[in-house]
């Protein structure tokens, strides 16, 4: 029998594939996508397949014309219906000052973070409305709820993309589609992200200091709340939820 | 051996005391509080316990000088330590308008939706911080999320209460206590509230248009994540979620 | 002829005092009160007569049943109607951990805060309503958007006063009053307040430091900008607006 | 002597051109740039040259490469130093559902509403920063602040914007620069783009319906409001205020 797809944009080694492998636990096909690092990719895919469970992964670069709207269609053709979609995309550039950042820079932040999610739901909702299900959990960040000095790109993408996610809540709610936002409010373990941008050791080192005492935010466990979120009754679904370490001090509070 | 303490203060048959019962059913030993009404207290107590759980009930009046202290001291004293307390006193009283609303009602609501829960945690909290680890978890609404024509005192506690339970999160979190913010935005299935505000006809008529298509926030299910939030790593704890049925606007979209 | 009140409920000589005189100089009678102090209160009110505008002082203990309503009785008897109040009471007793703050200090911070602009709007709103105008001006501040470690009863209070202004504006908006909610997100140059809490050294040090680059916020200048709403045609009106230094961090950068 | 210009990107006969017209009358000069309508935008400037003020005029394309940019190197090179940009684009396309709003659309949403602002500012903020100096008024809408359901392009523009503004807050409120985002919550009487949305006679009708109350934001209040935002002192600023009329629900009221 055929099961359910979980699809995932954004598959690197933190949320996106610890998420893509939490729901291949449950008995979901993990389809996993990713930009780059096809080694990275077939490991996530090979740990999923040795623990027993169905994945597939794809390489796929979120800013090309039709990049999503195709493998959509082909997933939904050749592996099954797309029950989840894990949209984990970030723009994400590091901290650059309004001088130091590009048009360029601020119209590919733009792509991958906004302009990617309503592709996404463009291509991906009437199927689920038809089906009468679906849902779609997005990754968010700080960047979503308030400004920063040196986030200029970031965080007008994040939260074009968070007022995106409401206004796909309001239209397609009621249609059966379950639409999540998730603020990660916090420093992730992500060697692929977070550990990309601080350097190998500096990451180390923090994984040492904090993670040691849950100070940064563990994958595993945000996969817990995907899950939950994925399966709550329509009677009772949750927009919007934060997670941060208990450590941490919230955005509000600086 | 002693079973972890689950505290609900406000056991209706609605979200308090199903969520007692989800607890129960977990491993807890569910003490259930309410202000009045003794058969349906013993209702909910038997019921939990014919179903193989570990439950207790008291009568208790919230805006009572020294009733949330003396309950929470006793009840550590003798039935176990509080690991997790539901804090599900609200403060609705129907609408009315300001001038329909006296001091004495203004008052009351801030007995029972704030001060209450400043009492909860000055009593409670330093036991929980010593032992490293404790969870509250505060039903809110609508009202602490926007004001209202008729809902002035009602809005005005329920923020009161969700600005504390900031506050506390920030000076507690550090400490290994998880505070909770559940907005609850839309109807519940709830007879002790709901039920009782629109009268047992317009209730069951509600029940049956809306509760058949999941219209209605179901207690089972508003259970399930309040477990699932009781249960989050320290690494991911989330401080703030909103449910509603799949079929209602959120409140920003009125 | 008789001249339109301004009301002023806690004119220290910081925002109050300041912008009781800006009214005073803008055709308003300035009715100032506060706490205590009457040799302060005198000099607000000698200053305001000097520079040729009309003002009374009257010592106000806001906590005292029956002591706004009276006031506002008698005022509107004895000197005229009242067309703008501000509300600038505040609840700010300095950072205390949730163990050193008492249920006293809790429901004074309540009583101040919150409960007395429930109980000057249900005082003065029937009146303002029959003549289809009026205004209020609540002085709010950071504690009234986020929760804070050590301020526990203060952003209680001051998140309670928020809602309820937005409850107030709903109800009495369409009537011609005009409620508005100003977040003063900075320390203010502000003997009776700031100064006292920090100690007369500090605050000296503070205001040649931070106040010579305009780094504190002025009570002249939060004058003009109360004048500015208490004068917006009623096709425009402002409900929030926030203030701060142009050198200081919104609270939302922490 | 030269006189300090006030810069309007949108400048139709609603806000934008009221508001140069307004800032025209107070001593600046006011440069109005608009997309088409030559004729409209000839009689924006004659009126304001007839009542004694000095104005000049450009169509202005602003989602053309370096249109922005070159405009304003050409403003500050024949003109005058560019002391205020009052930021007027929008993204308004009326109602569209997910499936009726292209890519094409929604990209141009983008473009207009968040990316220009970023050009804006990324070519004039150096210019003000050196001089110590300016201000930045953004006109922003209810789709900023919460989404909707057939706004999916107008919300994800105009949120974004917001985040952006307070990013570029951030980075140059302590360098002088006043950024300030006013959300106009509600109706206006704007002939340009109101009045296109709903056609000639319903505009008419509504204006008289509405208008006649004070029930459509007007834009000769707006502008005063703008003014008094440009020329608070920088001890005392306002990031963000929303406008609406007296009669209407705010966004957060439904």
């Amino acid at each position: 029998m055929t099961k359910p797809v979980c699809l995932v944009l954004g598959a690197g080694a933190g949320i996106g594939g610890t998420v893509g492998a939490r729901f291949a636990a449950g008995g979901y096909h993990a389809v996993l996508c990713r930009r780059s690092n096809e080694d990275g990719l077939k490991t996530l895919v090979g740990g999923i397949r040795e623990a027993g469970g169905e994945a597939t992964g794809f390489l796929l670069n979120a800013v090309e014309d039709d990049a999503i709207e195709d493998r959509i269609a082909h997933v939904e053709k050749e592996i099954g219906p797309i029950e989840v979609v894990i949209f984990n995309l970030g723009a994400q550039i590091g901290d650059r000052t309004l001088q130091d950042t590009t048009l360029k820079q601020f119209e590919r932040g733009w792509r991958m973070a906004t302009f990617a999610l309503f592709r996404t739901a463009k291509a991906l909702f009437p199927l689920m409305a038809e089906r009468g299900s679906g849902t779609l959990i997005a990754t968010a960040s700080t960047a979503a709820m308030r400004g920063n000095p040196a986030q200029h790109a970031h965080t007008a993408a994040m939260a074009g993309r968070r007022m995106l996610c409401q206004s796909l809540n309001a239209e397609y709610g009621p249609q059966g589609i379950h639409v999540a936002h998730v603020v990660v409010d916090g420093m992730v373990d992500a060697p692929d992200t977070v550990g990309l941008i601080l350097g190998e050791d500096r990451f180390r080192q923090l994984r040492e200091e904090r993670g040691q005492q849950d100070g940064l935010i563990l994958p595993a466990h945000v996969a817990e709340t995907y899950w939950h979120l994925a399966h709550q009754h329509r009677s009772t679904w949750t927009f919007e939820l934060d997670v941060r370490s208990f450590s941490d001090a919230p955005w509000w509070n600086g």
